[in-house]
């Protein structure tokens, strides 16, 4: 990627760039018959499991029903045309829902402007080639959001298992108030719930004891293994057809044990603005103040969309080996979400669960996604009244099904095997996240950062030899570094008596920045008021560059230390001499004290 | 340092720690009536110097003259029994009261307020041993900010020499307002103030130029430079004290042609509780509204504070060949903020002038602070009277002449030659602390930080050989390192068709977090995937250690680059075996690709 950006101005309007930039032109003039038939089976699938999926996120979100489904089309569409990754489907998402529904105030006008700004954000990000900031979010504060994540979205679903109404949002009242109120349980719901619970674990429990289809095998075997695998696949849709049904016959017989989805508008979304401002009976809420009170959330939903989309998408591209370019999926989601803004869509990211299932399925090329979305858009135009009898409590079971096994137990004790510090990052993001999800991930972040710069702070330094003193800094030396340098300096060389003279081992130093250089200054200047001498070994040689042009009074330099030590050796009583000369790297282990 | 903290358990209560915590204990028992004749000489000649520059610099923070002395006793007491610098005097400075007058509103009970509270963070940081966060503030930095306020302080001192009044503080207003109304001018405020300004210059030029007084030169000879040496040091208190009296003959023969500092109370301050409330005529400040008021001063005078004295006890420890403890320093500074905000003191902090003072008239123990302490509160009971009389012009010069020095104009040119990229930091600092000083200080040390993880997000790799790839990384692999690496381990070994072996070598690697070994496994993964080996040579052991522990999939490894080439030898084909075993590291280097 370096190497093509650095070729780029040659090549600034060629069909190349256009490609990079519409990767559909790369597939499409190679689109073949047999790519259709499959891109077809995966897409129809996908579309099974997004429907089911959507309205309950859409829960999770805190917004009408009707939104999860608005928010399911667009991204089909966009990623279709610039999407890097033939499996990655956009659409809503467990723990997007969950970020929507704590800074939306369940409100659909400021989720929809959420999702406006978030495009923008991330459009202009993707244009600025800002992919690069999800470096900074380490592995152990993903592992401790998602599972965390996984927690609070199951738990927020018991309440609609148990039937109970009016739980607040906040995690720890959530839990506080369903225990308290358990006895509220309605029984019907309770029933439902566990019941498509059991279902859903079923099918994936046999989905995953499926053995492969194999050709010598009896028509009438591989037929039933085809129908347990496509129920399997497709459980989400299955459950809650039949669930639906279910409460539609209590319907009609006149009785109804089950809290229902209710009332949803029918019809595809109205193409329009989104809403920058909120008129309310008697008031309106200006464009800045919804702004303002978006707040945190402006920065947190785009980055979380980027990351959960980007960490799917190289997680496929590895898988099915190919290469995918996260500035071009910043450009296709923040694009979807720009777009989707316009059909009342609230933000969306890649989603992990349909992205699997379409990859399992076989996908070929992006086109999957356009059958998706012409099957959301059905829904949408035919079937919403029939959402009306969908149970609340199968909904809950679909999401903490798709939710569950997010959460990685392991990962603590893996932590506590390879890195133990790096449990800290952890277990400060696993815990806020309970209190609120930002707060949780900037501090997750920070933690890991600051640890990181106490890294690069206190490098770990190498002190060895008689006489002379070898010093190696085991890692580059960087200006938070530079105090606890020359303290060491000071510690090891300067403040013995008789002050001992030093050769400074710079293998492992390949940068330096002003500040260091000035800290290298004083100690030459230390050193010569001192009557001993700083030596420079094995710079490399843009280094070496930066310590010339700074002019360092009785700068020495020798190309390896080897020469340092001959050179010193040269100035040195015949004892010492014959010490250096006879200390080889290794010899001089015994006598060192490793600095940390 | 680490050392005697790590032993320090053994010894808690013992005598050296008593000692380490009160200095006074290790120099006290030795003194000597020598040291108490430099003392006494070197104390008087700060006193000279401390007592114009605290009337002048209470003019800086906003405040009326009297806090300037108030504010420059309890340091030379305090320092005394827990300073480790003989030199250092503590005391109002430029940039502290430039500070206070952004932070204090111009408003004594603010300042006081906020001397107590600085005085408790700045002991809190000494108890937590936090001084190591002054780490992060790299050298640019300073300079930037040191050299803007230098400017700052000046400009703003322009007004007093014109005798110019109800200037805005803002420094783009200051600059405005300034020029639009240099008709307004005083003639006799210009005058003075650049006659005061060209004896300033003058004697501090003469002080340049005295040659060392030899013992065999003539004793008239000795006593007109001892004479001449006298004066330049003590110039600041002679020129108030000339302006002082020409303002005063003024007055006695009926007119004045000059501003004068007006009426001070007599007296000392009185010691009382720092004020925790504000009572106005119709309304009291609760103490939480005055802390928010306060804001972000709470963090950069504590800080700012700190950093000036230990970059000065530094400078100068340095010079005269002893060790100071940050801590200690902080614990000091803590203290005499703490006592000082009971005396109506506002932040004080170490003096770059004075302390350079000390050090040359020969200070040689923190006793010297003693004299200069009750000096100025000598004056505080006898001399403010006379203050009435001192010319807010002849102040304006002292200023100046004392803060112009700090601007360094070589910088820019210096970091240009040096390091150009570390010109964006000292830029963006000096620029912005135009504006508002926090910001620029703030915005400094974050873009630094961003250089920094930028250069440890993006490490040099050096990849070289032939067949088998070697691949090694300039530095240390952090976690914001890892894409960057994956991505460079696909574009030069897996995209590669045939995919390509790797040795890594690991040489540079001094620690390993858990994002780098998930990327490390996933990398292990898809090579195995591709059918060709990732070998790592050369980790260190306590890396190795964390590797091992991770139980990676197919993880190999060998101690040296040399026996990784063969091991892969043995795997090869003849002609890239043979390539291999002839490939010094040096020879590589023709056919390699630096990435950054």
């Amino acid at each position: 990627m370096a190497e093509q950006d650095r070729a780029a101005p040659e090549r600034c309007c060629s069909y190349h760039t256009v490609q990079r930039r519409f990767p559909v032109l790369r597939w499409l003039p190679q689109y073949s018959l047999q790519w259709l038939q499959f891109d077809l089976v995966a897409g129809v699938t996908v579309g099974l499991t997004v429907v089911p999926q959507a309205l309950a996120y859409a829960e999770v979100a805190g917004l009408p029903v009707q939104y999860g489904l608005y928010s399911s089309f667009m991204g089909c569409f966009v990623y279709c045309l610039l999407g890097t990754s033939k499996d990655v489907t956009l659409g809503p998402t467990a723990i997007m829902s969950l970020l929507v529904s704590a800074y939306a105030f369940h409100d659909p006008t400021y989720a929809i402007l959420l999702t406006f700004l978030s495009g923008c954000i991330q459009l202009a990000m993707g244009l600025l080639h800002l992919g690069f900031l999800l470096d900074f979010i380490a592995c152990p504060v993903i592992k401790g959001f998602t599972s965390a994540a996984s927690i609070t979205i199951s738990f927020n679903q018991v309440k609609n298992i148990l039937g109970l109404r009016d739980i607040p949002r906040q995690f720890f009242l959530q839990v506080y108030h369903t225990f308290r109120r358990i006895g509220e349980t309605r029984a019907g719901d309770a029933v439902l719930g566990l019941a498509c619970l059991a279902a859903l674990v079923g099918l994936r429990a046999m989905k995953c004891h499926i053995p492969r289809i194999r050709r010598v095998e009896l028509v009438s075997i591989r037929i039933s293994r085809l129908i347990v695998w496509a129920a399997a696949t497709a459980r989400n849709a299955l459950v809650v057809l039949f669930a639906g049904l279910v409460a539609y016959s209590f319907q009609v017989m006149g009785s109804q044990p089950f809290t229902l989805t209710g009332e949803t508008p029918q019809g595809l979304p109205p193409f329009q603005l989104p809403p920058f401002f909120k008129a309310t009976a008697n008031s309106t809420v200006p464009f800045s103040e919804m702004v303002q009170e978006l707040g945190a959330g402006l920065a947190v939903v785009p980055l979380m969309g980027l990351l959960e989309t980007i960490a799917i998408a190289k997680a496929f591209a590895s898988q099915n080996n190919y290469r995918i370019d996260p500035n071009q999926e910043l450009l296709a989601m923040g694009l979807t979400n720009l777009l989707g803004s316009f059909v009342s869509s609230y933000p969306v990211t890649g989603s992990f669960g349909r992205t699997a299932v379409n990859a399992q399925t076989g996908v070929c090329t992006p086109a999957g996604g356009l059958i998706t979305g012409i099957l959301v858009l059905l829904s949408l135009a035919y079937l919403t009244s029939l959402f009306y009898y969908i149970p609340k409590a199968a909904l809950a079971a679909v999401i903490i099904c798709a939710v569950a096994p997010m959460f990685d137990a392991g990962i603590f004790r893996t932590l506590w095997r390879v890195k133990r510090l790096d449990l800290l990052p952890l277990a400060v993001t696993f815990l806020l996240c309970f209190w609120e999800v930002q707060y949780g991930i900037v501090a997750g972040v920070l933690v890991s950062g600051v640890l990181l710069l106490y890294t690069i702070a206190r490098p770990r330094i190498k002190v060895s030899g008689q006489g002379v003193l070898l010093v190696q800094p085991a890692s580059g030396l960087h200006f938070p570094a530079v105090e606890f340098f020359r303290d060491a300096m000071h510690r090891w060389a300067l403040a013995a008596s008789p002050p001992r003279c030093v050769i400074l081992d710079c293998t492992h130093i390949s940068s330096m920045d002003y500040t260091v250089v000035m800290g290298l200054a004083d100690l030459l200047q230390e050193f010569q008021r001192r009557g001993v001498t700083l030596t420079f070994s094995a710079l490399q040689a843009h280094v070496l560059q930066v310590l010339l042009s700074a002019d360092l009074e009785g700068f020495q330099h020798f190309p390896s230390l080897e020469e340092a030590e001959k050179g010193h050796g040269v100035d040195l009583d015949g004892s010492s001499r014959v010490l250096l000369y006879n200390a080889s790297r290794e010899n001089m282990l015994p006598t060192s004290g490793l600095i940390q």
